[in-house]
């Protein structure tokens, strides 16, 4: 726990004035023998400090109590115009209205100042009293701007969080949860795009904003509004962190209107792994570092070198999730607890992992969590699915509260805002422009691969459901130390707030606002309803025919060699082998592969549509119901006959048996109501049941 | 979470000499140019510390994955003389024993040092950098002891905790969790008897081990042994701690004897509860305080005083835990998600709000669990319940486990063991005497009050199992700063592995030694199925005919009055108000009450056994096969007739209908397969199935 909250504090400069140190209250008596009382009286302010923190946590989660219970009277009232993420933060930025305007806990003025020479604010501090040694870490800076005092502001700054908690608490477990419940399988099938989004857009994006960027800051500096230094590599840094979109607001917001899937898997794939990307890229432009003494210049070996690290790092990132991804326990079935623990361990060991090998963990997170879907899953007992999918899910839901309720409560609480209008709209027309840099120019290059193309409309939501969220507000507290990073701070707080509260609650009128959408949407809808209910699924062959070579090549490699070798769920390794091999291939093979040799699953392959905490349909079993209440249940049941061992629609097709008896287990069937929605086609009450795995 | 970090590291003595400041080291270049060169420094200074950091936790999470790994091949070979506690502290030994002997990390020499002229060593440091205010906050002594050098022992440093991440961080979700499962029926069939143990129990127990203790100073004193001052207050300070008996592994070790129910809850419950009474007592003890120079004379007055604070805090925390648990929501069944999530932030800032009114978190955080678990758990949505049992589960399990992984490493990591043999002894000796003068004089007593004695068997069961743990650790490491307190520590360190190892492997033997135990032994398995399989239960009326008086009272009250207002689950109150309430009773009653009128259940009231996270029964549906394969079900049928509404035997029979329908859900049954003992009696497989809520 140690090291989480370890400060990585800005760097400041050394300056050889004389250093005054101030010391809280002591009480100065004679030595020796007004030990014990001064021992009491520490204890007593270390005691204080204490019931002062706990105070000011309660806030936090006070803050978040309130915003669930909203958000359960939203959903509770069908009122969607506001996304929960927006509603956190106007809470918070309320308490911080509160905290900023309403609330004066004035700081202890009894302190005692002494002064030495020391000329800097290492991160570390080591005391020497009379022979003991204490150990003293930098908090940060206490603000003195403003006319403020530092005496004045205990209240505020009690309330600030170290930046790299962010980083190090609350971001994994959202960028873990969203690699988790990626929906694999049209993932999969617009992975290209998706990954021509995501990198080829990302660096568009993060070079186009920094170009206009670095226009705005020259026109500034023109005009003499800058207040300080602002170089390229700045405008950069700022393209970079701005390019993140926020998967999780995309992905309620698109499950609410139940959008088009492939437009979903698009735009929750791109969100995901652009902020994979971001993060990679910022970190890589701040290790752009020239040879010599100005920083500043352009210099190609320190490009290529950024680039380098850009590449390394990502790369090894990628195999390090990948590799304790792939990671296997198939014996401790029986016992869900061990395995769910262990589950969560591997997770979060991969993100230590990467951060002690200086690669960056959020994106070995992603990639773990990815391919723990893709696998791991498949091997967990049914129990230890369910626990592991609704643990990271609150992680998740937790996590992502808090930020956003955080982040509002910072627009009044950061003490070193730096609000220039001239750059604030300067960088609100460089998102619009980064973004269209990256959505039109590449759906034109894609369309002209794609046998299904990404029609106009779509291009023009995606633009739009572009939003900014976690990632971004993380990237940009981490630092805010120099002016530039300050203007940084407060400019994205801004973006931000807009994306979240006007794209985020204008996504839905946009959507269907074009005539053409909604037809779309009607026909998406009928889609979903469509590959749910047809099982011998000329949808389902999709899969092959619209996916590109290399990807096709990939998905038989997966199907046939990988899943079965690190999975029970495919056929085993024996069949699937050449002869040659047979050896090592009954070697490699478990005993439960051959069980389920009969009866094999894909876990991933059918899951539907849209698991937003509530309503998850899962493609096993449809029950419906028409209008004259008759019910007509159809499971898809398997004729052993049809399962070709290596065929792509057998195992796009086989769901209906889990590894289990389904005789013993029984069937468990949750009603689930979709909320019948103002435009959908179907005109009778469609009724989902899901079986429980 | 900045405040759980927070150091409330024990007062030092201020003094007048000079102070020495060690710094990192830093760049003292000229001014000014050489800013970026140092920032980058800095940062990567700060870089290194936080990779360095990743890597420690990672021997933890490592520590962890061990230990799982082992105790599922434990589980997996059914070999049971290690409880998985005393295997993570092996773990822990382990590793502790490289990085105090392998492992050695210098700590970095280049630093300058400056000379000043301050004081003390206070818990926050304000430290003026050229007009900038930079915060720093006490992370503990370095230790210097043993002829080492403050640079020498970096790595163990390093794996050093701040003590209070054991009560604000790990401590909570156990003792919760301990509240959360506690065995609701037999636990207030018993309860007098466990509130005798637990209060004056553990108060008779400290009593008589802070008397042994100051014995045993008195004659190290004599034979001059001590090497420091250690006072009567901290004999009893000493006694509190150890008093505290650890709940989870006497859980642990009995669920897998199958105890008598009896046996199990009095234990249980003592455990529990004697937690949190010496926590309470302990700082009690902490601050008795007498008038005057002198502290450690004995002072009437600070004697009332101290009582006094024992008894508002412990009942402040229980009526603030009380309070929060009762706290209903009651409509938010549709979303498990954010049920789930309110519920833990509910436990999360009862146990904030307990510290920051300064009262004990922890007692609060036990007594809201218990609260939970009766009242709110029945409102919660099936889905919810599933989720919340998990949830604490995996907390608890991780928390459990690395807290004595942690202890194990302390043996070797901490710098300031003080291990006196004299000391240790008498420390051994003062624990047995404690613990029988709590069991036999009480169990003597009580038994003159029961109907169902507490036999002389259970009672020697009773002496042996009262291990120490995680309570007992957390007590003792949260203030080391004196030398009786880092006397205490080490004893107590010894004292816990002890318990563990020795006390805990020697359950099994102990138990089954004793050859009437073996009867009651199999009786209690044969008592245990009875109970889940007679249906009528001449068993279920015990609890009124057991308990005295004041329970009884107690138990139609709540299930009167109480029940029906803070849950669905019982007759609403409409029914069991008189009718002059009528108008109040209506409006409290939610609809849900009306609709479970006809099939009210009552969860709690029949769990029957042993939840040890791999093995749930139960007593809903029963299904055995016998040994021809027939498999006969069970179901328990409510008939309205049987029905009454205040009766407690048709609340203990009741169950077989959840809320819903079952028609709709179906009923889903894990098969779970009891480990056959080789002393059970029982000639064919049991097999228990459990309906899923």
């Amino acid at each position: 726990m140690e090291c989480l909250f370890q400060m990585t504090w800005p760097p400041q400069s050394p300056d050889l004035n004389p250093i005054e140190m101030v010391w809280d209250e002591l009480d100065l008596g004679s030595q020796g023998e007004n030990t014990a009382m001064d021992n009491v009286a520490t204890e007593r302010r270390a005691e204080e400090s204490h019931r002062q923190d706990s105070a000011n946590l309660l806030i936090f989660i006070m803050l978040l109590t309130l915003t669930i219970l909203t958000i359960w009277l939203f959903k509770h009232r069908r009122f969607r115009f506001l996304h929960e993420t927006g509603l956190a933060m106007i809470y918070g930025l309320l308490v911080g209205v509160i905290l900023r305007f309403g609330v004066h806990v004035p700081r202890n003025m009894n302190n005692v100042t002494m002064n030495c020479s020391v000329n800097a604010s290492p991160a570390t501090l080591l005391v020497n009293v009379s022979g003991r040694f204490y150990e003293y870490t930098l908090k940060g800076e206490v603000s003195t701007v403003k006319g403020h005092d530092v005496q004045d502001d205990e209240m505020l700054r009690k309330v600030t969080f170290d930046p790299e908690v962010f980083f190090n608490i609350l971001l994994p477990p959202i960028i873990f949860h969203a690699g988790y419940s990626l929906k694999r399988r049209h993932f999969f099938r617009n992975l290209g795009s998706i990954l021509a989004y995501a990198f080829m857009g990302t660096v568009i994006s993060s070079f186009v904003i920094g170009l206009v960027m670095y226009g705005c800051v020259t026109l500034m500096k023109a005009v003499g509004q800058l207040g300080g230094d602002f170089f390229f590599t700045d405008c950069l840094f700022f393209g970079a962190i701005v390019s993140a979109t926020d998967p999780v607001t995309v992905l309620a917001i698109f499950n609410e209107l139940k959008v088009d899937v492939d437009l979903y898997a698009l735009m929750f794939g791109e969100s995901v792994l652009n902020d994979a990307v971001a993060i990679v890229l910022s970190s890589s432009i701040g290790a752009y570092q020239p040879a010599g003494d100005n920083s500043h210049t352009f210099d190609a070996t320190a490009m290529i070198k950024s680039f380098g690290v850009f590449l390394g790092v990502f790369s090894g990132s990628l195999a390090l999730g990948v590799a304790t991804g792939v990671m296997t326990f198939t014996k401790l079935r029986d016992f869900p607890l061990l395995e769910t623990a262990l589950f969560f361990l591997m997770s979060w060991s991969t993100f230590l992992l990467a951060e002690a090998c200086e690669m960056t963990g959020v994106v070995a997170v992603l990639f773990c969590g990815m391919t723990q879907a893709h696998y791991t899953f498949n091997n967990l007992s049914p129990d230890s699915q369910d626990r592991t999918k609704q643990l990271f899910e609150l992680l998740n839901f937790l996590a992502e509260n808090f930020i956003f309720s955080y982040m509002g409560l910072t627009l009044f609480s950061f003490q070193s805002h730096v609000f220039n209008p001239l750059f604030i709209i300067g960088a609100f027309i460089a998102v619009f422009l980064g973004r269209a840099a990256n959505i039109y120019p590449l759906s034109f290059l894609l369309n002209l691969g794609r046998k299904n193309k990404i029609g106009s409309n779509f291009q023009h939501v995606m633009m739009f459901a572009g939003l900014r969220g976690a990632m971004t507000f993380a990237l940009s507290i981490r630092d805010t130390a120099t002016y530039a990073r300050q203007m940084m701070f407060s400019t994205t707080l801004l973006i931000v707030f807009f994306t979240v509260w006007v794209c985020g609650g204008g996504t839905t009128p946009i959507y269907r606002g074009c005539t053409v959408m909604v037809l779309q949407k009607s026909h998406a809808h009928i889609y979903l309803f469509e590959q749910v209910i047809v099982s011998d699924g000329t949808q389902h062959r999709n899969t092959k025919h619209e996916s590109a070579w290399p990807f096709r090549i990939w998905y038989n490699f997966d199907n046939t060699y990988l899943k079965p070798l690190l999975t029970h769920s495919g056929p085993p390794l024996t069949a699937t082998l050449p002869a040659c091999c047979g050896p090592l291939a009954r070697c490699l093979t478990s005993t439960q592969a051959y069980e389920n040799e009969g009866h094999q699953h894909n876990d991933d392959s059918d899951e539907l549509v849209l698991n937003d905490g509530n309503a998850t349909m899962y493609g096993d079993v449809t029950v419906s119901t028409d209008a004259s209440g008759t019910r007509t249940t159809n499971y898809k049941h398997l004729s052993a006959s049809t399962m070709g061992v290596t065929s792509e629609e057998a195992l796009d097709q086989e769901l209906a048996f889990g590894e289990h008896e389904l005789v013993i287990r029984g069937t468990r069937l949750v009603l689930l109501e979709i909320p019948v929605n103002s435009t959908l086609a179907l005109n009778d009450k469609a009724l989902i049941y899901k079986q429980m795995p």
